[in-house]
């Protein structure tokens, strides 16, 4: 039985500056008038098992908002811990008055509008199943049509190698991008032992 | 003007074996005939700026996915590092035929079908706002009507600290949890010396 308690001492109340703890930094890739544009995204998340997807809020607000709406395509690349400042500068500057389009080397893969970038180990490019129209936001859903991994980065199974990756992760309200840290357990391992306890 | 190349040379197409790197491990909390229930889910992400809503996507043959749809209510509880085997439980046990209410010391705060889990330093209730169905998995987006912190995980401004919270971090399809590292960098901050360099 749960000890249920209605009490929420020692407890404050901080929505609305609840956010995911941390997240993981990218930076979405999208083609506007011909050119790569490119803008720091840190919400978004996998969405469907199969067929590959996943999902990226943009606020109605950004430039990459049209891009992505009018072609129906986009980039998610994974900077790594070296890339903080670059990768900060693609969400401060917009690319409503500045071309980003030089920051990086672009390359394509399967798509046309989902520019990836050379500089990042991995690089996945979406074709939008979904667009979901939120109050600020538009959380775009996007089938996984290529996943392009660094050779020098994948581990022995052919899966990328998270540490070899060097990804860069944000916290908010503070606003700090981290490392990751030391392997702390296995998934789908570590709770058999509770398994067997409970006998579930 | 962008280096513009085809070139996919030294990268591996890895689709669909393609996740978010990393992610943020949580405990999903829901109530089911009348007892919570638990469940390890790390695809994940706030959605809306104004008003906070963060998005969860659950299997639909996940035994949560019926208890959520039904009460239009869950939680998101962030576990610590100290906790992978209880948290890797909660995602190899089915609250179908496992009582899973006996794990944690529950709390609730705004409402009633929103779980709480005292053992976790940070707990989010939402309500659900839309239920995006996908073809495996539903997003369930949630309007965030509450966020608990622990008093002693909060920073001076009143903000949770994630050194304070240590978080677990989930990668696939590697399948590990991880701590979080270093700070690397500023967010909205390290990037300006690019833009006075840039003009932008």
């Amino acid at each position: 039985m749960a000890t249920v308690s209605k009490a929420t001492a020692g407890r404050v109340d901080i929505a609305p500056n609840a956010f995911v703890v941390p997240m993981a930094q990218t930076i979405v890739g999208s083609m506007a008038g011909g050119r790569p544009n490119f803008m720091a995204v840190a919400w978004l998340t996998r969405v469907n098992y199969q067929p590959p997807m996943l999902g990226v809020a943009i606020n109605r607000r950004n430039f990459s908002h049209g891009a992505i709406a009018a072609s129906g395509q986009f980039s998610v690349n994974f900077p790594t811990v070296d890339m903080t400042a670059v990768t900060d500068y693609t969400g401060l500057a917009s690319g409503a008055r500045v071309d980003k389009s030089g920051l990086f080397e672009v390359f394509h893969g399967h798509l046309d509008a989902a520019p990836l970038i050379r500089e990042c180990p991995l690089g996945i490019e979406c074709r939008v199943h979904t667009a979901v129209e939120l109050p600020s936001n538009t959380f775009f859903i996007g089938e996984i049509v290529g996943a392009w991994c660094a050779e020098d980065c994948l581990d022995g199974d052919g899966a990328p190698d998270p540490k070899l990756l060097r990804p860069m992760l944000l916290t908010m309200p503070d606003n700090r991008y981290w490392a990751m840290g030391d392997v702390v357990g296995r998934a789908w391992h570590d709770g058999k032992a509770l398994r067997v306890r409970a006998g579930g």
